[in-house]
């Protein structure tokens, strides 16, 4: 996941499965309104599909075989970064495995990616105390000239001190932004800390900067630096690197000599011509509206510097599995339920953005999406984006999940980066939020690896997507339509 | 640390004060029959001894100030090998550390030292499933010809599975050994399975292999291998590079494929010629028997991935710390506290036998020595290399650091790598042994930063070294002459 995302207050429910079905009203109150919100008695699943529910649940936790999907995109595909070698790797592996796996109407739809290259790159003090620094520049930066950029380091705490120095303090330097990233279950820690990754080179830019490098946005203190998008905005375009954070502890630390301290970056990194790529999509075919959609999505693309197991290898082995599950049904459940591995999320969402094109025509059948885009992290909050109106279903799948330890979140619901994109056409969103308490030691690093994927937290949240998926297709009502967007849908 | 050491039985004390006195004689039976040893009622510390003990380890429990060197060294020097650049920052640093503590007779010791350069490396599978990996050489490697060594790979589960092998099916070959190192609170773990790393290139070599590599030897998930030392013996001499853990996860999952594996190794390492460094003194001057030595050890060089945080700037700010503050009573103990910052340990411990060389008309008067290598983690174990007619002095030190967790263990201590080449001369040692269950994570590794240094758990360290520098400077009698060691110090 690459998306920058909205802080929102949240009300979590008690974890008592009385709670559940008493509280719903109030608990959506973040939502909208709840006076006057009643269960609607008829949104309930009958015994039949409630023994299915359960017993598709209950299979996935005995083990749900998601861990070989996801190694096995990491080992024969690994880094998968928009346009470069790797991604058509990755469409081959969508394809394949989702015919082995027996989905239907499998295909690819062309999308036009981006292409960013890194480079070689490299950082180092020169003083007072030469020391090399592991840096990774940011997605999208310019690179440096070739002998690199070498300056004096002005260092900042935040994005708002740094617009309060006086240009002249700043102009010619490099600015090391240095702010630590919080380690939070949720996404707020990530949320707080990732405008330093995605605006540090405009803010920078602006004053003068010849370069700008960060404390890396991530919680581990590995010698391995995260990347991430970037924006440079209108001003002018510096190049803007990552260093991991046992380096920003030395370059704080050499700051905290009181000698000048400069640095030595060079970044090869260059923007080549827009490349082809495709989205990758397999159904399960609805066995009474195969015309209705339920979209299961995760994005197939990732960062060059690790293997993407986590991100997003562990979305796609997540949703594909359980897909899967429901086509072992017979008769499938009613409604088609679309596996989608969007292409390039992380580098602008185009794979997102083309389907919303190519697809505008049906977007108004699209039932429900769901988007996979955390690692491994165990679910533990429903959240959604429907029409309250058609609540009881939800809270049929909260009954079903409570017990793997997911409380119900507000109606606030953003989907994913990809779904974004379809929120101005109204589609409801599910959302599975996901324990990121370890996700960001990982995130965009060169250790997102397999031995990062935990196959017993990838058996949950197969659990936990299967029941989501099977109710969302075999219902008989649905979840109305999303409320209108507040806003545009981020860019990247 | 870099030494092999090897595996003993250990008999560890309960935890309980009165188990302390009372049990000496059995725990020591693994040392030397035990039969008819009993204390000796002379080697008590006096009222004034106890207390004094008692106050310095106490007062370092309150905030040592070790953290301090430690970040010292890693910042202002960093990486130290033998002969590069850093090694005489080190040795400088050294000498304007000892002399602003207050430290007497501060001087260097010229120290020959190999130096071996590392060069650019690089590690890639090219079939089935081309992934770059991350590949570091082994310390003493041979370098690959300039476009590197392209083969198939054989993997082997041990160094005892590839000694089997048919050499026609490993000739030209690239050799993998894959072995899992154990995390252990002690040693164990290590000492198990760095063999591996040792003698990986001899086994292969024999073979007619075209390179080895290994998994790491290390207990972490990170994407950073560790290097340390190796030896080729009298076979040919063959390229030897270690995977980080989630590379050779990657390779068994490759080979795992079924599918022929091939791999391109380039290294560019090479020997240079024999450079010059220096083993750095200061002493605390004993106030009554200023000859008698109670020597305090560390090294000083490091490993070129990391800032050698841990290896062994974590060993030289605790023994560094500890003497100053004896250095603080007044007046001084008895007999001279001499610190010693060794050369080279890593690569050969030229500064050890350099030390031994330069001093051997009084290492009969040094009455006791003790080395600190093994990180921050705090010691849970005294042992012992002494006359065991002497034992009730080591029953007063574990008196005074029972209380923070330190048990007793046997008299079969090696004292750490450097002080191995004293046991021939039966200087007696001291060994604290310190927990080493997340050591293992980051030793040899770039991630040997100071962020890994624990401020509280160097408390610990310097208040149990604080007491024995103490005790063994200060009391009446000494630890005796150790017993002949049963065979040659271990080569490196």
């Amino acid at each position: 996941m690459s998306r920058v995302p909205r802080l929102r207050p949240r009300t979590v429910m008690p974890r008592s499965a009385v709670a559940v079905a008493a509280c719903a009203c109030c608990l959506l109150a973040t939502g909208r309104p709840a006076s006057g919100q009643v269960a609607n008695p008829n949104q309930v699943l009958s015994a039949s599909q409630s023994a299915t529910a359960t017993a598709l649940r209950d299979a996935a936790l005995k083990g749900s075989g998601a861990y070989n999907l996801g190694k096995s995109l990491a080992t024969e595909v690994g880094p998968r970064l928009a346009g470069s070698p790797g991604d058509p790797l990755a469409v081959a592996w969508g394809v394949r495995t989702l015919k082995a796996l027996g989905f239907a109407n499998v295909h690819t739809e062309k999308v036009m990616v981006p292409h960013w290259e890194r480079g070689a790159e490299s950082a180092e003090v020169t003083a007072p105390y030469p020391q090399r620094l592991a840096v990774a520049a940011l997605g999208g930066s310019v690179g440096t000239p070739e002998g690199g950029v070498e300056a004096p380091v002005v260092g900042v705490a935040s994005l708002a001190a740094l617009d309060k120095l006086d240009p002249a303090k700043v102009k010619g330097k490099i600015v090391f932004v240095d702010v630590q990233m919080r380690r939070t279950r949720g996404i707020e820690g990530y949320a707080t800390a990732v405008p330093v990754r995605g605006e540090a080179a405009a803010h920078a830019g602006r004053l003068g900067a010849a370069a700008v490098v960060i404390r890396s946005i991530g919680t581990d203190d590995n010698r391995l630096p995260h990347t991430g998008g970037m924006r440079y905005g209108d001003g002018p375009r510096i190049p803007a690197a990552a260093l991991s954070a046992p380096d920003a502890d030395l370059l704080a630390a050499e700051l905290g000599s009181a000698k000048p301290v400069t640095l030595r970056l060079k970044l090869g990194a260059r923007q080549l011509p827009e490349a082809e790529s495709a989205n990758v999509i397999g159904e399960i075919t609805g066995s009474e509206k195969p015309g209705e959609i339920v979209l299961l999505g995760c994005h197939l693309d990732s960062w060059d510097l690790g293997q993407g197991a986590l991100d997003d290898g562990a979305g796609c082995a997540i949703v594909i599995e359980a897909a899967r599950r429901l086509g072992e049904l017979k008769p499938h459940p009613r409604r088609t339920v679309r596996v989608v591995l969007f292409a390039n999320e992380e580098f602008g969402l185009s794979g997102a953005r083309a389907y919303a094109e190519a697809h505008r025509q049906e977007l108004d059948r699209h039932v429900v999406a769901a988007e996979s885009d955390l690692g491994t992290g165990r679910p533990w909050r429903l959240a959604t984006r429907i029409d309250l109106a058609s609540y009881g279903w939800v809270r049929e799948i909260s009954r079903l999940i409570f017990p793997l330890g997911v409380a119900t979140g507000d109606n606030l619901a953003e989907g994913g980066a990809d779904l974004s994109v379809l929120a101005p056409a109204r589609v409801p969103f599910l959302e599975l939020d996901q324990d990121a308490t370890v996700y960001f030691d990982y995130h965009h690093t060169a250790n997102d690896t397999m031995d990062k994927l935990v196959p017993r937290d990838l058996d949950y949240n197969v659990a936990d997507w299967v029941v989501l998926a099977y109710v969302a297709a075999d219902i008989p009502g649905d979840f109305g339509r999303a409320p209108a967007p507040a806003q545009e849908p981020p860019k990247k």
